[in-house]
């Protein structure tokens, strides 16, 4: 694929800085494009590279720079390298049909694409141009809209329901039980049958070996656009509004209710039962352990040090309420001595 | 399915208020619940939902409160509901008989169930009522026990054991080496064997994406009852007494040998070579790094804070040591100035 | 298989103590061993147990001690059980061929053993000796070198690269989609199509459930001789140097680059766009947030404490700036004090 910046900006917008008919069939990076390539600067300080540059065109915010040899000017140049991007790499289609391995007991569209070895339950209904790879599991009665994009070796369990244009990566369980049990007097445990299902909403993203469990009694629900990274646990009648993003390694326990437009840095842990309000952002590395109210950015991660530092100072912390008592001593004595 | 109230007080004990021929098909909660359902009250927090449930009973503890139509009296109504509910939700069984795309070299009792794609391996030998769905892989050797569910996609190592009436959700891995390594002087690392196994015993629930490590020298061991959530990592040789519970994404190194009856909040992780005593619960995102010799309640995770608070307080942790000795020299300067 | 001792130090040197006859057919642990095998001593506080063994023989450093009837002698104990251990317990080859349920459209060399129900993707090049367990998938365009092993359950991407001799656990993911995404002025995120590959060096271990995602532009790298431990996550353009060792549930996010020979301890997590130096030691459940320019131990865990302790300690988090503000003012009123 090849494409000229004024056919670039024909369709995206934008204003040429130097040749229009400048022709460019990849993307790079400003430090490692080749010439052909189109770069982007959209971090800052990355703009000394712009005078070292040998992309042949650079995506940027105005004022333009001296450097590069054609640019196009965009007030969001990452937002428009996304695009670019999108329309030099555009997704394979592979054949649609069932391959002759696969056991299919539902209801696949014709223009949708089954891979090698792949189960599909009864009663399942697998819409148009939806893509199922090799070693996929989609239990009964599960729904999955059109355009949707299953990596190899992803679990579906029943009843789940999948909106369109989702992509779901290699190892993620969808479906699987929330953890409910009630407790007998001896400790053991009694399971709480999970009934609920998982519903899915369209654009939704999930990474590898992301897990998300069915309800409890009632559903567990991912709303329009979330995207989620690899690894991410997603507990039982989780709901989690509108292009909400959270990065890897997030837990998220049962019937916490995150809010739209969130972002979840990694390792960061929600418990269960809160509630999170829209445009809030955690954190990496934060324990959230009570509901949030009010849009903002929260934090709880500490510092790292060398290892002798931290023996030093983190060792205190067994003694922080100690040493609050003998500053308020210490206040007590002083103001003592202040009156005499 | 359909159930009156007297029919589940003959089975399960407890008290009827109200109607016995009341006819319940379906659990819900309180605030969901849609006439012809049961509902319960666990937490008192939620009492003042009675008033206005639509449910047609309710399970509570005594005494009766105004609201519902009627109401089964227990002093465990969770306990209650869990036993309800699955009296309502059995547990479905596919026919019997190996589906002709999976590949068995083992040795698979008549009355067990095998899904499209399953490979089991030369040696296993799958009990009966076992359920093996689409796509798992029994290595070599395997045993399961009676009873036993697989849900898609799991893989199981040679040589593991399983128990009988266990439940193992997708993704989950049992009996992948332990990771262990002897150093060279440059630094590369040469593998130690990892010739134990994975023994697991009865009645154990095993979360999508857990992984749980063979022995190094000996065998890594899952007492009756214990249930796993989702993602956790179990290291070689470690051992986890009865009925322990852990929350999702908990990690727990080489060696731990963990007690009865414990429970593990999620994200906590446990280092290896500790042992942790029966009956101690360890608190969400806590990082155990001794032993825990008696039964108890353990906790290590910070606050969290607004962003700008966090900066501000977080910060000083790495200054808690001079703080502490900024304390001492005002209390030794305090002491000189009284004295005199 | 059975080894006599003078055949052992013929092949891997050391120093005979007692009979070189003596033959062994395991390797045991200095509490477990049985008669007839072979133990060793690595960690100083297991050396009382040398007195009660019923080892036939241990592998220790000098100076001998009373109690096995025969010892090899060797200023590195562990790394000479590791390598007894491999000599004892050689890796099971299987059979080489394609399962007939297997489905190749790749290059498979005659020498390599394909599973039940795996599928190798168009353009693939599957070298000698390799090992592919049932129901792995495996992408377009994969490169695979000699002698490397995927366990069951595996799945890699389209154009990934593996080197020689690795070993592969089951749920492991390499390759997926990095998390990228530009965001549009609504919330909404627009995919940053990920075109990088995933390369990895020979000798690697990657455990089960660990996930390495592809790069966006340019290319995630995994060094000769890396170990990494089960459910770690490896985000987009992460190079790891040759050597590095990761415990489980670590987190790289997207383009850090970590040094040579550095070990990662459990949970731990790296944050993104980050430099580690070379040499470099994290410890269990750090939270890296900056670069680390020298070789080292750095940490950042807290410690864990009763429950009540942890109440009343940790709750002074939220006032250390109050609390250094508190003693900043009794230094001032005490040095006035002191002045008059």
């Amino acid at each position: 694929m090849a494409l000229r910046l004024d056919e670039i900006v024909a369709r995206f917008g934008g204003e040429i800085v130097g040749a229009g008919d400048t022709v460019i069939s990849r993307i790079g990076t400003l430090e490692g494009a080749e010439p052909g390539d189109l770069a982007f600067l959209a971090n800052p300080r990355y703009r000394h590279q712009l005078a070292t540059t040998r992309a042949a065109a650079v995506i940027m915010a105005p004022p333009v720079a001296d450097g590069p040899a054609a640019a196009i000017l965009t007030p969001q140049p990452y937002l428009y390298y996304a695009r670019v991007a999108q329309w030099l790499n555009p997704v394979p289609v592979p054949a649609p049909g069932v391959h002759p391995s696969a056991v299919v007991e539902g209801d696949v569209a014709p223009s949708a694409s089954i891979g090698p070895n792949v189960w599909v339950g009864p009663g399942s209904t697998i819409g148009g141009q939806v893509v199922i790879a090799a070693n996929c599991s989609i239990g009964e009665g599960v729904e999955i809209g059109a355009g949707t994009r299953l990596a190899s070796n992803v679990a579906i369990y029943s009843g789940s329901r999948l909106g369109e244009r989702c992509l779901v990566h290699s190892g993620a369980v969808i479906g699987a039980d929330g953890f409910g049990f009630a407790r007998e007097a001896d400790g053991a445990w009694v399971k709480i049958p999970q009934v609920g299902r998982v519903l899915i909403g369209n654009d939704v993203e999930i990474g590898a070996g992301t897990t998300i469990d069915r309800g409890a009694l009632g559903d567990t629900m991912i709303g329009d656009g979330v995207k989620l990274d690899n690894q991410i646990q997603v507990g039982h009648n989780v709901r989690i509004g509108a292009h909400t993003a959270m990065a890897g390694c997030v837990g998220i326990a049962g019937s916490a209710v995150i809010g739209a437009r969130c972002t979840v840095g990694g390792g960061a842990v929600i418990l269960g039962h809160l509630n999170i309000a829209d445009d809030v952002n955690v954190s990496a590395g934060t324990l959230v352990t009570k509901s949030i109210a009010g849009a903002g950015t929260y934090s709880g991660a500490v510092p790292f040090l060398e290892h002798g530092d931290w023996l030093k100072n983190f060792s205190r912390l067994r003694h922080l309420d100690a040493m609050a008592d003998k500053i308020r001593a210490l206040e007590q004595r002083l103001a003592a001595l202040e009156k005499n």
